[in-house]
């Protein structure tokens, strides 16, 4: 096995996330579940941001912020997922590579346009999501660049796109090769909703042994083990998975890695405005530690600092520069 | 002369923004001007949004931000300005049209594309803005609604669109709709780049009492008058207009009608982020606070607390409800 030329390389959905405040009163009355991520077709999406508020339109999709966090980091990083040749296509495909991320899936010509996800934020910060997944969708084996995968240390997938068929060969060939080529395969269950609907396949990954790194919040974690609490939950993952980092919001994160247990702080927030990535920029933390060969702690509290920087503003993606920030914080 | 139902409508470019930090060696490498507006082309814009750092997008447009503050502020107000039927040009319409804001100009179907302006932001918060005008410019005077104009107490106007002849006949036959029913004509002198484009053309205007309430930043000012410092150009600005709100930046700002002064210290903002729109939220302050028949020292105030909400985060439209924020101070 060579030297990894890349640190991460990410595979997700391409989506460009359409923010705006809402009152609690709104989710009630559109029926949205507070917190989680749903699905919804092209007529929802459309009655629904009419119904919104003003927005902002920025870059988003969960391994796709990860990466991009990564590269704020200074970590080197790609990624592969799907838009189509449109405005917003170009918006994320812009975004992307402004950070010197590598991302050269070809754009969808025809078929739905590109993926968007109406946010509602609520004055908790609490973020509520509705995806169209548009041309997020049509990823499939052929965009796997199996060189690019075997250059790079680690490979990060996320559940929210364990769904259409040729996705999920699409992750199975990005697993098999990392696997060949002696890197390390990491997975995010994503969301509670995911974990319902590929609880069997998501234990099955795991128990093949086919994640070498496991992301959770522990609502994630509970529904894959289908158990009342987190330390309950946190004893079924122990054993089971190599390394995991299970995020708890404002109470830290638990990170577990064969015997070895650490339990993390989360930073507060300068501002508590908008939780939307706080996830994702905590992966980009801790797997760009991971890669650069970090001790777990110090993993840790750099993918905390991450996390608290995307809750202070709208919008997942980091607003300064991580790498700078990290240095102002001696991490 | 019957009582007006709107208190303000606004006449501008309809833009959506689009906005990334940068070094000011970005600035100087690509020779912008620090904290002014440049007109750019198509090619131009590709080439600079190429270069860009990743970015956020927002509705903007200075009358427009405006507008979206007054309704923000819970005053009724109304727009007109035009965009093409693209995904920009319903972005617009959307964020607008959810502040409550009456906003029926039509969309253009064929030319150019939805307005877009680049907005370069440097760690000291300043803005560097560079618009592509699109279908903004398209505006004529069969836009103006007569009746629209005729309902609102004060018709707000920027200076950025005294441009295309057709838009200048817009604006003329707006500014006479207003002053043939007894309201009040309010006019923005937006950037040093028009006033030395149009001084002639700006200090006619005023000379001739077509403009009851002037806005203007120091820069803008002293362009006018071409003269050297705020204060020469205060005393030449009084007894001329009838009333001006003259902005300094973090000095606050200057309100004088006929014999009153006031002298308005500025609010300061809780972080120092971006101060695109703070002139512009200046105004939405200001002028909800006179349509609503507060005393000037109070509109100013408001006006104060307005730009501070702009400064505190990415983009030039409140991010939070000023209604809310005004009556949390008081206001």
């Amino acid at each position: 096995m060579s030297a990894a030329s890349l640190d991460v390389i990410g595979l997700g959905n391409a989506i460009v996330d359409v923010l705006a405040p809402a009152a609690d009163a709104f989710l009630t009355r559109h029926g949205i579940s507070k917190g989680t991520m749903t699905l919804i077709d092209a007529e929802r999406a459309e009655s629904l941001y009419a119904a919104m508020g003003p927005a902002v339109e920025t870059s988003g999709g969960s391994a796709a912020n990860t990466i991009a966090g990564i590269a704020s980091l200074g970590g080197s990083a790609a990624f592969i997922g799907r838009v189509k040749d449109d405005v917003l296509g170009k918006v994320f495909t812009h975004d992307i590579r402004a950070l010197g991320v590598r991302y050269e899936t070809s754009m969808a010509t025809e078929g739905a346009p590109t993926a968007r996800c109406l946010i509602l934020v609520t004055p908790d910060a609490q973020r509520s999501m509705n995806t169209f997944l548009g041309a997020s969708q049509a990823l499939g084996p052929d965009d796997v660049d199996e060189t690019l995968v075997a250059s790079a240390s680690i490979t990060y997938l996320e559940g929210y796109l364990w769904d259409p068929p040729e996705a999920k060969q699409a992750f199975r060939k990005a697993m098999d090769t990392a696997k060949k080529n002696g890197r390390r395969v990491a997975f995010s269950l994503s969301d509670p909703f995911c974990v319902d609907r590929y609880r069997t396949e998501f234990r099955e990954l795991i128990n093949k042994q086919a994640i070498d790194i496991l992301f959770a919040n522990e609502h994630e974690l509970c529904a894959l083990y289908q158990v009342g609490g987190f330390d309950e939950a946190l004893q079924a993952a122990r054993g089971r998975v190599p390394m995991a980092a299970l995020t708890r919001s404002e109470k830290g994160s638990v990170i577990i890695a064969g015997n070895e247990i650490h339990v993390v702080d989360a930073v507060p927030p300068t501002r508590l405005v908008d939780s939307t990535g706080a996830g994702d920029l905590y992966a980009a933390g801790f797997l760009y530690g991971l890669a650069h060969g970090r001790p777990l702690p110090a993993c840790g509290k750099l993918a905390s600092l991450c996390a608290a920087e995307a809750i202070s503003h709208m919008g997942p993606r980091p607003e300064t520069s991580l790498k700078a920030l990290a240095a102002r914080h001696g991490l």
